[in-house]
C-alpha cells in the first residue's frame, strides 16, 4: 500500500518534530501545544468550585473534546513509529516506542482525562489532575530555547549546589539562633527548630509573610542579619547564571570569528 | 507668504525632535514634557477625594491649563506636519499625520481631558484618566536610553520568554501541590487551583503578602521549596539581561577599537 | 617658631587624609572615624525612651566626651588649614576652609550635639539628631573602595535613571489599573491612586507589607501581573550593575596587561 | 608491627581526605558525611516536642549509634594523626593533632552528645544542640566547589563590605525619617530610631513582615522610597558577584588557552 505509507510519511514529518525540515513547529504541532495548554488551564478552572458547580456539563464536554484530540494523537504516534528509525516498523518497535517515557506520559495523561469523564467524583481523582499538568513539559520538547538555559544551569551545577549547600547551613543556623532566643516566649512559631525554619525560609528568600516575626530585641536583631544574608542568597546564584550566561554568549562569539577567519585564510 | 514659512520651520525643528540639530530636547519639547509629567500627576492626585473634594476648581482651572497647552501642541503638531517630508504640505498629508498612531494618542489624551471638564461626573471618567496616563509613554518618543535596554531586552527575548513559561509550568505544579496538600483545611485560600495560585504568585515572586499561607507541615514543606525556587526566579532573568548588557557593551567596545585600528593604519 | 610650625605640620599629616604618606588612614583619622560611628550610635539608642529614662547621665556624659573630641577635632582642622596650599596659612585662607562644605558639615554636627547638651528636651530637637548621623558621610571621604562603586553607578547614570523611569511608569500604569478595578470594593486602600501606589511599590519592590491587597479575580490576576513586572525591575538595575562592574573589571585587566607589554618591548 | 602500621596506614588513606588518592571523598568519609548530616537533622527534629514526646527512646537510640560512630572517628583519627607529617608518630604529635581546632569541633559535638544522653534535660542543653550543628561546617572542609565560590567573594571582599556599609548608612537614614514622621503615630513601631530599623530592616531587605508599616502619606512616601532603595541594595552585591564570577571564569579560560598555545610552540 504506498498510499498508506505516503499518509503515515506525511503524518510523521508533521508530529515528529526533529521529522519536520522547515523551520519551528508544524502547524499539527503547534495546534497540538496549543490544546495541552488548553486542556490544562481547564483542569485548572474545574478545581474551582465557584466555577465547576452549575456548569459541569461545560466541562466535561471540553474534556471529552480534549479526550479525542489526545486520543488521535496517541493513537498516532503509535502508528508513525513505523517511520522512525528508532522503532522501526514491526510490532516489536511500537510495543517500544509505547513503553518510551514520552509516550507512558502521554497515556497517563489520557487515562487521568478518562478517569474524570468516568470515575466518580472525589479527593482521588484530585491527584490524577496533578498528573495532568504533568503533560504540560511535553511543550519543553518542542522547545530549543529550554535548552540555552539549561545548558548555562548545567555549566554551573556544582556552584549552583554549593550555593544551595550554603542556603541550607544559613537556614539551620539561623532557625537555631531564633529558636533559642524566640523559643520561649512564641512556643507555637519559635517553639522548636523545624517551627523556626518555617519563619528563617521567609526570611532568607525575602518572602515575609509576616506570621511569624521575632518580638525580643535580640532576636529581632538576628532576624535582621538573616535578611540580610537572604539577600547574598539572591545574589549569589544570580551572579553564577549571569557569569554562565556570559561565558556562553562569548564562547559563540569566538566561534563564529574563527569560523570567519578560517573563510577569509581559503 | 516667507514669513509664515519661515515660522513653521521654526516651529518644526523646535517641536519635532529629530529636527532639532542640536544635543537633546529642544526647550519647547522639555516644557511639554513637563507638561505632560504634571498633568498625569495631576489626574493622579485628582483621583484622592480628600485632596479633590473642596479644591475641585483648583484641580478645573489647573486642567484648563493643560488642555490649552496641549490643544496648542496638537494644531502646532497638524501645522508643521507641512514641514515633515513623511507627510508632506497638502491638506491629505496633514490627514495622514492626523491619523499616525502619535497624533491620536495625542487626541485621545485631549479628548479625555475635556472629558473631565464638561461631561458629568461619573465611574465613566475613570476610565479616561487611564487613558490620559498613556501619555506620558510619549516622553519615551524622547529618550534614546531606553532604547539600549529595549535592544539588551529584545536581543534576549527567546531567553527571557523561556523564563516567563518555567515560572508559569512552576506556578502551577506549586498551586496544585499546596492545593492537594492545604485544600481541605484551608479551602477559602487554597480550596482551588486558581485560589492557590494567588498564593503562588505571590511567593514565587517574593512579594509574600502573608494574606494566604500554608499551616500543616508538608504544607510549610512544599511552600519553603516554592519560595527557594521564586530565587531562581529572580535569577534567571537577572543572569540573562546582565549578560545581554555586557555584550551589548564589549560589542561597542571593540567597535571602537576597531574604528581605531583603522585610522592607525591609513 | 619652628616648634610650632613642626607640630602643626605633624598634626597636619595625621589629620588630613591626603597629607598621610603611608597606605591606608593614619591612627588619628582612625580614631575619630571610630568616634563618629560611636556618636551617631549613641544617638540612636538615645532616641529609645527605655533606654534613655533613667540613664540620662550616661548618655549626656558620653555626649559631653564626644562633643570634646569633635571640638578638639574641628579646632584642629581649623589651625592646619594654614598647612594646606588649598588654603594657605592668613586668616583669610582659614575662614575660606571654615567655610568650605565639610567644615560646615563638622561644625553643624557640632552644633546639633550642644544643642543637646544645653537646650530643653523636645520634637525640635530630633531634626539635629538626624544632621549629626549626617557625620557618618564623612567616612566616605576616607574610603576609596566607595569610588570604584561610585564610577560603576556613574558610567550607567543613564540606563539606571531610565529604569527608574520605567519603574514610575509601571507604578502609574499598576496603581490606576488596581484603582478601577479594586476602588470601589476597598475604598481605603485602593479608593485612589495615589492609595493604590502604596500597595503598588510595596509589589513591585517585592516587599509585600500585606495591609493591603487585592480581594477580586481581576485585582489578583493584575496583582500577579505586577508583582511579575516587579522581578523586571530588580533584574533590569542589577543587570545593568553587573555589566558595569565586569566592564570597570576587563578595563583594569587589559590596562594592566598593555603595561605589561610595553615593559617587556622596551 | 608492620600489620598494625599497615591498618593504619590504610584507615588514614581512607579518614584522611587529602591522603586519598582517588578522585571525591573515600567510601568511609561519605559515609561520616552523611552521618553528621543525619545526626543534625535528628537534633532539628528533637526539639520540636510533638515529634520527640512519647518517642524519647527512639531519639536516644539513634543518638548512641551516631555517638558510637563519632566517638569511633575520633579515637581513629587521634590514633592515624601518627601517620599525620604535620604531627608525626609520638605522643605529643598525637596530643597536637587533640589540641587542633577540627578535632576541638569534633569533641564538643561529641560531648554535647553525651550531654544529651546522661544529663538531665533543660534549657543549658540547647545551646548544646547548637555547638552541635557547628559540626555540619565539617562537610565544608570536603568540599572544593566551595572554593571557586569563596575565592570570588574574597576578591570582591572591598566592594562587597563598602555595600555593606551602603546598607548600613540607608538603614540609619531610612529609620531616621520615619522616626520622625511616624514616630509620634505610632510609637511601638516607630517611637525610637531602634525600633524604627526593624521595619526599615525589613523593607531594604524586601522581606517586608508587615508587623510594622507608616500610615501617614509622608511616611507612605518616605517607604517607598526606601524600598526601591532596597532594590539597589540586592543590585550592588549581586551585580559585584556577577562581575566576580565572570572574571574568574575568563581568567581560567585564558590560562587554559595559553598552556594550549605553549603546547602547540614546542
Amino acid at each position: 500500500m504506498p498510499d498508506h505509507r505516503s499518509w503515515r510519511r506525511r503524518l510523521y514529518a508533521n508530529l515528529h518534530p526533529p521529522a519536520w525540515r522547515r523551520r519551528g513547529l508544524s502547524p499539527l504541532n503547534r495546534f497540538i501545544a496549543l490544546a495541552i495548554v488548553l486542556a490544562v488551564g481547564l483542569a485548572i478552572l474545574q478545581s474551582e468550585p465557584t466555577l465547576y458547580v452549575g456548569n459541569e456539563w461545560i466541562f466535561r464536554a471540553l474534556e471529552l473534546v480534549f479526550a479525542v484530540i489526545f486520543l488521535a494523537e496517541y493513537v498516532g504516534r503509535i502508528w508513525i513509529a513505523g517511520e522512525n528509525p528508532d522503532f522501526g516498523p514491526t510490532l516489536r518497535g511500537r510495543l517500544r516506542y509505547a513503553l518510551s517515557v514520552p509516550a507512558l506520559i502521554d497515556l497517563v495523561a489520557l487515562a487521568s482525562m478518562f478517569a474524570t469523564l468516568m470515575g466518580p467524583q472525589g479527593a482521588i481523582l484530585r491527584l490524577f489532575r496533578l498528573v495532568r499538568i504533568v503533560a504540560l513539559a511535553k511543550i519543553g520538547r518542542y522547545s530549543s530555547a529550554l535548552n540555552a538555559i539549561g545548558q548555562a544551569i548545567h555549566s554551573r551545577r556544582y556552584e549552583l549546589s554549593m550555593s544551595l549547600v550554603i542556603a541550607g547551613l544559613l537556614l539551620v543556623i539561623s532557625s537555631t539562633l531564633l529558636y533559642l532566643v524566640e523559643g520561649e516566649g512564641q512556643p507555637d512559631d519559635f517553639g522548636s527548630i523545624p517551627r523556626a525554619m518555617w519563619w528563617s525560609i521567609a526570611t532568607l528568600t525575602t518572602v515575609g509573610y509576616g506570621d511569624a516575626y521575632p518580638i525580643t530585641p535580640l532576636g529581632k536583631i538576628l532576624a535582621g542579619l538573616t535578611a540580610l544574608t537572604g539577600i547574598g542568597l539572591i545574589a549569589m546564584p544570580t551572579g553564577i547564571l549571569a557569569s554562565a550566561f556570559s561565558d556562553a554568549l562569548q564562547r559563540q562569539r569566538e566561534a563564529r570569528e574563527e569560523s570567519i577567519k578560517k573563510r577569509e585564510e581559503t
